[in-house]
């Protein structure tokens, strides 16, 4: 991957989905510029751009909850980027675990989130 | 989730990532509208804006590669969509399973991808 060939927005971002590398679990989007991604590379952590602060951003820098990157692909138009992660915590603000905790809708609740469930209450019960 | 209380981008668009609801796998990201998320619910097909065309467009409408909905889900911000689909077939226009094919970098090759090569090595090979 060359980061000059990207295709970024017209303000230098591309986003960047992140990953579960274990579990599968999407846990964010974000977007990064050019020196986030270096920086991603360089330290094999998640660099992020924030639009509101207009700043760098290292995830878990504060909260401890650092992401620990094991692989980053690019989509065949080179307009967005995947990286599997291992979490050191939840990626969520709010504490849980993805920030995609709201269901817009659902068919049938999913396999991966009934073990997912299943796991939480044996770490549960064990713990109380 | 209410449509209007999503934050759409200057463009009233909003990224959506879509995943295997079976396997995990990210496939592809792309933008939605108001429109198109209206008629993912409804058809529960996904519905893209195209940027560059400047229309809507039904994912497998020509191509017979359609993504049945599972699950939509909002992240905590509001401004970004996850989809977990049933894929009729590859989400790439090169053949691809994924869009995501491009390695940016690797620690060391995913266990999720290595399952993903035997089975593909035990069709081949059952094939020919």
């Amino acid at each position: 991957m060359n980061i000059d060939e990207l295709a970024f927005d017209r303000n230098g971002l591309i986003p960047a989905i992140v990953q579960d590398e274990r579990t599968g679990e999407v846990l964010m989007l974000a977007y990064m510029n050019r020196e986030s991604i270096r920086k991603t590379i360089e330290t094999k952590e998640t660099w992020f751009y924030s639009r509101s602060r207009k700043e760098l951003w290292n995830k878990g820098a504060t909260s401890g909850n650092r992401q620990i990157v094991k692989r980053l692909s690019v989509d065949c138009d080179q307009d967005s980027l995947l990286l599997q992660v291992e979490p050191a915590g939840p990626a969520c603000h709010t504490g849980e675990t993805t920030c995609f905790h709201t269901n817009g809708f659902e068919e049938r609740k999913s396999v991966r989130g009934v073990v997912h469930e299943v796991v939480d209450e044996i770490k549960d019960r064990r713990a109380n």
